[in-house]
């Protein structure tokens, strides 16, 4: 975990007494809570329950990291609401962009959700099956967001706003301008700008035969480089859930600064 | 010669006898006969009789490696009719294009030829003036191929059904798109998707100022290691018929599976 | 200095008689007359004056150079007048575009200036606010120029006609590019086209989040192999001045051939 976050988390917890965190965070029950939890929210078979119990695994999670800066100053913070994390989910031109609307759906059950897609995605989905909750973004925007000097970038703006990234589909086109630090649309002006300390995570979507060349590897090794998080599917992307599982899994290792 | 393309020879000789046959495939003889016809048909004033003694030269260099598989099974194949070579002729944006119609020509007679062009390629050589028999596919036809999930995607198709690639002529800006390993249009797909199982040759027209920019060395070192055959030209593109030379010549040594 | 360029600039100094020249010429003279009149230039308040003491200092730096195949000939050449220097100015897309016009008036002081323009630049600068005297040339430009084989390529052209290229402001994505030998717009044609015996400068506008991916470095470093000078900036893209002061810095280590 990076040095700092630590202490991020305590507004979250104000909402208990000083007591019962104390007694929560005492590293096993913590631990074992947290692997209950998330284990019945993976078994669970409506969205919202899963939902509900990836919350409460999320925020048992967090305590394992107590509050810190609170337990020294002793007084509540300011603002004692915690915040959803914040999610960027983009999609690339690539078949597998049929199922972004699941994977923006799934995310929105404890996240707050954004999301970004290529000009070539957009003949892949239908853009009005995604969320009613999730605000798309395009290159028009991009274009309408900066009209004169002074004026935000978009890109910039979704950089700052954004805790962890995931671009699934991605594209093998998208994945090459990544490795080559390209930035001519939206998407990979957002990947350029990215702060690497924050998580990003790639789910190809590329047709065998694309696999086999030797970009692929090439290419993929680059973005590991940078710190990229690739998602292994079998044959074509990962599955929306294995998506799901290994942002999931990402956070438990990297817990999110959520003041 | 890769493993196996031996075998998948043998239907196209079902035609001979098997006495014929052995006799024919006679190493010294087949030899002789080999480069007897391909002199013949290099020394030949009408295109037509080039194409005659080229299509006997390239049946009998076939045959130095007899149908085994047919031999061992001693019975003939469902499908006794050889086919022809499959090759997929593409030209970029440069001025050399304007040959393209010619180098199309060169290979109808002795092939089955599919054409690809890109957007930048269409205002340096008339699409009318290609044979009547070769198709020619842009990113139009891309984006029109695929309509659905389960459709199947365009540049996959070509890269199944092409038994060599020429691309001819390469401009600088796709020859950097390929040794990035960029795919954002029709052509560039094919190159990521390719098998280099299958050969494939590039005839770069390069402006002299381009040409002795580092990046051009660079760059075909880097497609030169996908095991991409680098058709040289005497400052500009390859003529028509060194292009037409240097796809004989591969293909004396790596004979294509014609099944 | 490059071998050969001390010749060419003979014909520029047909003007003097050849005692002047040898008194002017005399090292330690020219030497002290440059540095007062280029200090001169630096503190002068209008732009007339600081362009009428640059033009001074740029003559007599020059002439550190003397005419020696004017001397060894004994005889005038045919066109006795200098020019000037010819400048290409470019601008990509980014929010620094707004200075553009600004960066080619100062140049107009003393140098015939020829501007180019991406297409993602043309909505961050006004074009009607250059100067009157300085062309534009964008991407239809390039189209329209050439119509028919045989005819010139902007690109060529205009790489002929500059003695020395500025880009600024240069963007991220066009960095990118120029890093990968990319050339699919009238700009990085120039680019790719550039004789790098001719100097090349950039000026970099990136937004702070851009400017700490690791990308940043690395093009800069691949730019740098191919020769082209960085001007470096506070936070974003190096002033007009800034920018004008590195060009002078240059040519006075890399005197143009100005025949």
């Amino acid at each position: 975990m990076k040095k700092g976050s630590v202490f991020t988390y305590s507004k979250r917890y104000t909402i208990f007494e000083r007591s019962t965190l104390a007694l929560l965070c005492q590293p096993k029950l913590s631990c074992f809570l947290h692997f209950f939890l998330f284990g019945v929210a993976q078994d669970s078979e409506t969205p919202e329950l899963r939902s509900c119990f990836l919350c409460l695994s999320y925020i048992l999670q967090a305590m394992e990291h107590p509050g810190t800066q609170y337990a020294q100053k002793g007084k509540l913070p300011m603002d004692p609401a915690p915040r959803k994390p914040r999610i960027l989910l983009a999609a690339c031109g690539c078949v597998a962009a049929f199922k972004f609307a699941k994977i923006c759906e799934i995310f929105c059950d404890w996240a707050e959700v954004k999301a970004v897609a290529t000009p070539a995605s957009l003949r892949f989905f239908n853009t009005a099956s995604l969320p009613k909750n999730v605000y798309l973004y395009t290159d028009e925007h991009e274009r309408l967001f900066w009209r004169k000097v002074g004026d935000k970038m978009l890109h910039i703006e979704l950089c700052r706003w954004a805790d962890l990234m995931v671009i699934a589909p991605l594209s093998a086109n998208t994945l090459a301008k990544i490795a080559g630090g390209m930035c001519d649309n939206l998407l990979t002006c957002i990947v350029r700008a990215w702060d690497y300390n924050k998580p990003m995570l790639i789910a190809l979507d590329v047709h065998t035969f694309m696999w086999r060349n030797p970009f692929t590897e090439k290419h993929l090794m680059s973005v590991d480089e940078l710190g990229v998080n690739f998602i292994p599917g079998s044959d074509t992307m990962a599955e929306p859930s294995e998506i799901h599982s290994s942002v999931i899994g990402v956070l438990q290792s990297r817990p999110l600064p959520l003041n």
